[in-house]
């Protein structure tokens, strides 16, 4: 596995067009826009000409015609018709470099070796970029800044394509992390795969809970199942095309579960408390090498204001702050439940936060006690 | 099971003290500063000389002494010794009602059974209050403002010493639900230790990520592993004192986990696509029950921001919102790895997305699509 972050601006290729790019979705059409901003040629083409139509008039690119060019293809299409569409492109435009952009990486590329395409002109890509909402109307020029986009090596290719690809990724402001495709369909497993469905099972669980339970929920149990809200047929698609990489992360969840049920059926017999214990700091030490904000493992300082929750007092907070020169470096609104007061979770360099309690309390904000 | 919310200042019941706290930890502390703050005598007391002393220089309170007659004596103890320490408090102070504020309710109460105290006087409380901080310096007496303050009742306790109760949490500013001790526990076997556990598991997995996949980590995986970082020594006390509650939802959770892992061992087999679709449609309609910020199941609009990452910047957007009279009903602010700028989402109610989309482009605010 080889890795390295590229800053926007730092390479000197430059993508000049005309770029294809085959399904006008969330992704295809918000590429086609961002691509049109810096000028260059996009070329739209969909199996639904009425999805091409409105990606057309959102201004994402013109439609597809004899004749085309394209220095190269984005194919942006379902997980489970990606390699076919990736193998038909290859074949259209022989002196095309073809990329695309799906969840996983290395079932495509071994689809495409087993339909004999050339695959020296073939980088997979994986933007990381959000889905909450999908269709060209959805579509952003700026879906891509400072998110992570992922291009998949392999043998045989030529780095001046790695580099095409990698210009087009800059372009669209994102940063480039390249990996082979198993290292990064194993990564995604951990970082989002399994997440996804740990948090779906999770989810599950609420519809058996009593009424009067629900009213007893925080943000605990919020932040743990909020991506269980995700499309089903997206996520079928991604898990079963990753399910290899998946499964044995869900299976030593299972066997470390498995401990945790055995404790907890006699929770005072010898070792119980033990066991506890042991799967308690062992999930302190995995989240614990998560990257902070900024890329880093820095850790904020964390002050929590109650305001009145009507317009302008929210506003009036941060301006106050602004003008104390005190960088936010995360910040989370929560109103009460049945209160009716906002609750505003302000993080802040470690090193601002004696500076920052003592200007709001003098200035007569009411701080109170970080939740869990 | 009954279920009732009181609305602060509703109820006519005042507390008149004094209060005798005993632990004086987070909550203890917190308890007793707020209730000075009405004027009530708090009569602290602590195994430990030294948190004692720290917690009356802090205006929690006075010390305890001889010929003390308290109306109330809250217990604020480690779960593990709650149950003696309230038959001890219960001797000592016959004249007295009992509570405590452990996270567990059925097994304290059984235990006092069996100790033969006079539990016609003890009633059980849960403040769902934060945790993240701990000792009598994080303490705060806006610690319960707005939060749920489950009361457990049970037989042989009369209404009158239950609205004294409650008449302590409505005075810390909290909502009152009262509920059975067992339909307590199995609540927060579904909201709160079922929820912790599956994320710190699905944290404990992460020790096992090769280090590039940890640099692909989004929203997604943090949100699910965020209490992963939660106190060992705390949560080992309340799952195994929980156990019995727990260990159900943990149950249902691994069938369908086992469901799960069968269909990812054959993904191409006829089923295996739609057991993965009705977990996530499982997942989505079980996430789908947690009320609202405002505890009802209203949905809100989200706009996403991109701002420069630098002082005053967002307060000058929280400033823009607030001048157009649109309430912010939640807010997150992220920073983009390796970019210099903040994406901030502003959820505000559906029939005003249109139009502060609309002035905040007006305004050349950068929009950018909603975030997974």
């Amino acid at each position: 596995v080889t890795e390295t972050t590229t800053e926007r601006g730092e390479s000197s290729h430059r993508l000049r067009g005309p770029v294809r790019v085959v399904g006008a979705g969330l992704l295809g059409a918000s590429i086609g826009l961002s691509l049109r901003e810096h000028g260059l040629e996009v070329i739209l083409d969909d199996a639904s000409p009425a999805a091409l139509a409105l990606a057309v008039d959102y201004g994402a690119g013109r439609a597809a015609a004899d004749g085309d060019d394209p220095q190269l293809v984005v194919v942006a299409v379902p997980p489970d018709v990606t390699a076919a569409v990736v193998a038909r492109e290859l074949k259209a435009y022989p002196g095309a470099i073809v990329t695309d952009v799906a969840s996983v990486k290395s079932g495509p590329l071994a689809e495409l070796r087993a339909l004999g395409a050339d695959v020296s002109r073939y980088i997979g890509s994986h933007p990381m970029a959000g889905r909450e909402r999908s269709g060209p109307i959805a579509a952003r020029a700026d879906l891509f800044t400072g998110r992570p986009w992922v291009i998949a090596t392999h043998d045989g290719i030529s780095t001046e394509d790695i580099a095409t690809v990698s210009a087009l990724a800059l372009d669209l402001g994102a940063n480039v992390v390249s990996m082979d495709p198993d290292a990064h369909d194993r990564a995604v497993a951990f970082v989002s795969h399994a997440p996804q469905l740990v948090s779906t099972l999770m989810g599950s669980r609420l519809r058996d809970a009593p009424e009067a339970a629900l009213s007893l929920a925080g943000g605990g149990v919020r932040d743990v199942t909020r991506v269980a809200a995700s499309d089903p047929a997206l996520w079928v698609q991604i898990i079963g095309a990753n399910a290899a990489h998946v499964r044995p992360v869900l299976e030593s969840f299972r066997t470390e579960l498995d401990v945790l049920i055995r404790a907890l059926a006699d929770p005072a017999a010898p070792g119980a408390r033990k066991a506890v214990a042991e799967t308690m700091s062992s999930g302190n030490l995995g989240v614990g090498r998560l990257p902070g904000k900024h890329g880093t493992t820095k850790r904020f300082s964390k002050v929590v204001v109650l305001i009145d929750d009507r317009p302008g007092q929210f506003a009036a907070l941060l301006t106050f702050i602004g003008e104390l020169g005190i960088n936010l470096e995360d910040l989370r609104l929560e109103h009460s439940p049945g209160a009716p007061i906002g609750i505003v979770e302000v993080s802040v360099l470690p090193e601002a936060e004696e500076r920052l309690v003592a200007a709001l309390e003098a200035a007569s904000w009411k701080i109170a006690a970080a939740w869990a």
